[in-house]
């Protein structure tokens, strides 16, 4: 499919992990361009993400710098400085502002950066850029911490006054592990738009795919998706319809990204989808898919290709949402269990052998009449993400 | 310490539980008496939780029938006719109307409760009732699911006009597992107590008792509290003074019999508790309490004996509660590992043992300058919890 062009990518080991695996990433863009960005809304948020904030959306971004292995959260002023610095040093590689860097960290908290090695790396990684697609996978590999592999994602949209190329990439596998991983994705395009409309679609492109996944639902101190547009294509999306075919294209991608995380959760051996319908709207349908997301009960189910719909409708029952119990029906990979608030006589060992062919397990439950409906992904819990998360890290 | 008198009690194996453990119990009061109930707040409720909201808080009390085994929850009419008849047949074997009988189920959800074994069994309860511990004992057993064992509580409050004594029993290993465990506890005293009082006073135990314990957070579909006071001490509880004594005295037997709760929760290795200070009011330090109680990231680095500090601050960060991060501390087992806003040096060996060493993990927690404060506890996230919930039940 080809990535947009304009931009160049790198992934390098410069010393940040200790196992010597690739731990810092530079994305930069050839002329100043579009850049907008979401952040966690976590209170307890790393030097990066108010750096950040405070930058987009921009119309004059020069590069991103991305680095695994140290979250850089919790550190205080000098954690402070050292990401002020972070970006200092690019720009003087890159012959740009500091204010036209961004800044991305994930992995340990609470601990500081190694600046030497940090600074000699960022100088090495710019040295090696290129825009091949051998560059772009180094940068996905860069980010990673407890990820299997990258997550990517690559598409067209076809406009009528041209095409417009859209890649992205991901990495996350718990919402945050302190030591470990959280969640970061980049959007990047050739598509020529202003930094406010980019702005907006990323703001509703979030609420579509990233605020609709959970590993385990702690989220990070870390977690940012930036998106960035460089213009190259030439084609104009200012239009309403060019708008609307962007943002949707934009949407999809971040959906197929995100999907990546849960599908990639810590010890996961089922990537599960959550579909409530019928109720009152659509935020209560969140709720409802939030809290059966969130359930200990429901994952460990899954987990065991157990039919156990009792945890899914009682999970659903203390969401806070209004629910009509004698209205109330589950179907769980297409099978119905669970009717009009009646159990349902079905093939336990069927359903259970279902479960269990099939890693994506879809939960499809109707909570009474209304028009309200959501949709979530999850993973579900195992003793292998028990095992991960238990062992002694510090 | 003896029990309360004026009541009787039993437990016996009526065929509920296919493992022919024990699995009915019956209170019953020799004259009719005053009874108090809590229950789930949990949208799907169970036949049981229905029939005892009408009835309390009464002063016509005769009997508590308690099955194991089925929660009798999910059900449907049929349900509600079956809790019914367990009502009307206790009643008449005790001569008493079937409004005087209370009802708690606990276990499988969605399957229809065996009903022959069941009426017989009460039948036969009622026969071997007494007053003895022998008695009070086999009831606490016949309450049981995934429980390791009996989790009571006795206790005697002086008054000047003479003494109360008070018992509790409580059961739940889950806060739910369908085909398995609900939490139900019922605390019996010789009080002689208005209905109106009794009630008051457990609405606000339970707030600082069983509203303030989790192990995964999964709200039952049977949850219930119930309190039965019969006057057989002749001591009346209705100056200002007498109630503030007696409400100290089953608030603090209500967080005796919470607190085993998640000390028996599923596969737990630890009982943690968790102390917010400096919160803006009581309520975000509720928040704080929970959000922290509830990351299985939190109890992961607890299992593993983890001082992963991060994990803690950054869940605190996330539950919607005003935080000061430059006046946020963290002690774990009494080491200062997070002061205001800045990693500290420690010994991550000697607090790791610390946290190894003890089942209790006390992690204390400052976010600010506040007035409020809040105390919540919960159990660790093991492998074994997940084995367990995950094992093919149905």
């Amino acid at each position: 499919m080809g990535l947009p062009g304009g931009f160049e990518f790198t992934g390098i080991a410069c010393g940040i992990k200790p196992s010597g695996k690739l731990d810092l990433a530079v994305i930069s863009s050839q002329t100043p361009c579009v850049a907008a960005g979401v952040y966690t809304q976590n209170i307890v948020r790393a030097a990066s993400i108010e750096w950040n904030q405070q930058l987009t959306p921009t119309e004059g971004f020069k590069a991103l710098v991305i680095n695994s292995g140290n979250a850089n959260a919790c550190t205080g002023q000098r954690g402070i400085d050292d990401n002020q610095t972070i970006a200092a040093i690019a720009a003087k590689h890159l012959d740009a502002d500091e204010n036209q860097v961004l800044v991305l960290s994930t992995g340990v908290i609470g601990q500081h950066l190694p600046m030497q090695e940090t600074t000699n790396g960022i100088a090495q990684a710019i040295s090696e850029q290129g825009g091949s697609e051998d560059h772009f996978e180094r940068a996905t590999m860069a980010i990673l911490t407890t990820d299997k592999g990258p997550k990517t994602v690559e598409s067209v949209v076809s406009t009528k006054s041209g095409d417009i190329k859209i890649a992205g990439m991901a990495k996350g596998a718990g919402m945050i592990g302190p030591k470990m991983a959280t969640m970061l994705a980049i959007i990047i395009s050739d598509a020529k738009i202003s930094s406010d409309s980019a702005q907006q679609i990323l703001n509703r492109a979030v609420e579509q795919s990233f605020n609709r996944i959970s590993v385990e639902g702690h989220t990070s101190t870390n977690d940012a998706l930036v998106m960035i547009c460089n213009g190259n294509s030439e084609v104009e999306v200012e239009s309403d319809e060019s708008l609307r075919e962007f943002e949707k294209a934009v949407t999809e991608n971040c959906i197929q990204l995100a999907k990546q995380i849960p599908a990639d959760g810590e010890g996961a051996s089922h990537l599960i989808t959550i579909d409530i319908h019928g109720a009152t709207n659509d935020q209560q349908a969140d709720s409802v898919a939030r809290t059966v997301a969130a359930s200990a009960l429901v994952k460990t189910a899954i987990t065991g290709s157990d039919p156990n719909w009792g945890r899914i409708v009682s999970a659903a029952g203390y969401a806070g949402a209004e629910m009509d119990v004698s209205m109330t029906s589950l179907k769980l990979n297409g099978f119905l269990v669970f009717d009009n608030g009646q159990p349902v006589q079905f093939d336990e060992k069927q359903v259970s052998q279902a479960l269990n062919d099939q890693f994506e397990t879809l939960i499809e439950l109707t909570i009474g009449s209304g028009p309200g409906s959501a949709r979530h992904w999850t993973s579900d819990l195992t003793q292998e993400y028990v095992r991960f998360n238990s062992e002694y890290t510090t």
